[in-house]
């Protein structure tokens, strides 16, 4: 990977990365279609890293099929899939780490302990390898788009952070590779989530901007699903991720919802 | 400065640079003359790092004379000065920090809660800014040459660290600015640091190898000084950092002693 980005740098050419973990779907690919329109050389990362992972979360259960994704890739002109082993990427005795810190109290970093620490360390590990400069990102895992860049902005990272929209399913799931874990039962109810993020937005366009009354209603709509079982509903500014009691400029509506082990989070941004 | 490295990367020039706090001696001096011959362009920062030092430190004291280091700088054959404001490297809501485990929990880490963190994170910012091929260290700061050595390893920075031997006075004091802040009663002490380091090394040719005698030895020749008090003493592997009972392979013999609010640090490696 080194020597091929060398003499990519060499060629003065711009590198656009698309950090995933697998088991790639619509989403991961509207990012390689953006970075392949916007770089010159595209590399596609597909590593599951273990550190983003807490106990008891589904880290030996992540879907892997490098196969079907280099095909995948190969399809939306990814010029490189780059997917190292756990071992080289952290070999015994490693112990360094990158941390945001405030960003990632709230919302999935209180569900999550570490997840966080974890993601921006294997993305600055991705990014010194790769040495791109753009990086795109789904804009489904909010947090995270918020988390690093501002990592990419405070460690003065030679690059930018690309964030692109949710892509969803027609019932308006967004697209995840955890719903392939989900009963035929579950995947269906599983469109609550979307529905209550709309319902909450028509409530703030006819001009709600109590939080509470809106983070009632979007619970309402979710629990109307009887496998639906809530982690957070929350509504944050979208500068510090700090919540809102009476929504004002830019607001971020983020859920997560457990449906059996399987967590799914979703999100919108309104503008009040 | 950005400007200035996208210009001298375009060229194709390896970057060596030679991060500093300033109040430059011939310890600096001689980094700065291998990087200038070791590199095409040569890069010193000079830039004290609130986030390393801990409350009740000397930040506020730390010497800073810009004039008097770029003159010195420039007439050893440095290209470019960079020497940023505080409040440009740590703007407000600054929040992300490097860490490294382990290796930053004894010695100085232990002495310096939080002070490796400062130093991880200002090092990897200058990295990203100057973006060098070599970067050069004193081996006086020889937990902090390890720490920042795995931390490039780690993280998978393109880049060498590169770390040179300590430059000492005549009497043997280690070089260092703080040095400036000693009296001349305790500045003539203070040469009794390496002489304990001497010591030990004798003791250990002569065959000497359990490791609490030889520390006994040194802390006796520093307690000669009356103005001596030691903060520690430690004998300990170089891979790491971990303490040696009997001292086997490549030693690290590592001292701090504070002579009133001045804390001072040496060492040697011996092989045994």
């Amino acid at each position: 990977m080194k020597t091929i980005i060398r003499e990519v740098k060499e060629q003065g050419k711009l590198i656009g990365l698309v950090p995933t973990m697998g088991c790639l779907h619509q989403g991961h690919l509207s990012l390689l279609e953006a970075a392949r329109e916007e770089c010159d050389f595209t590399v596609m990362s597909i590593f599951v890293n273990p550190i983003q992972f807490g106990h008891g979360e589904d880290y030996e259960e992540s879907p892997r099929d490098l196969e079907r994704d280099s095909r995948l890739a190969g399809a939306y002109g990814c010029d490189v899939i780059f997917s190292p082993p756990v071992k080289e990427m952290y070999p015994p005795g490693y112990s360094t780490f990158v941390h945001v810190e405030g960003l990632t109290a709230g919302l999935c970093g209180a569900s999550r302990p570490g997840h966080f620490r974890g993601v921006t360390t294997v993305v600055t590990k991705l990014f010194n390898l790769v040495r791109p400069g753009r990086a795109y990102f789904g804009q489904k895992d909010a947090q995270q788009a918020l988390v690093l860049k501002k990592m990419a902005g405070d460690l003065n990272m030679n690059l930018e952070i690309v964030i692109l929209p949710v892509v969803r399913e027609e019932d308006g799931l967004a697209m995840s590779s955890r719903n392939s874990y989900l009963s035929p039962e579950q995947r269906k109810q599983a469109a609550v989530i979307y529905k209550s993020l709309q319902a909450a937005e028509k409530m703030i366009l006819s001009g709600v901007i109590d939080s509470e009354e809106i983070k009632r209603a979007v619970e309402a709509v979710i629990s109307g699903a009887d496998l639906a079982r809530i982690d957070y509903v929350e509504i944050v500014e979208t500068g510090e991720l700090q919540p809102l009691s009476v929504l004002e400029g830019q607001c971020l509506i983020a859920v997560a919802v457990k449906f059996g082990a399987t967590r799914l989070i979703d999100n919108i941004i309104v503008e009040v």
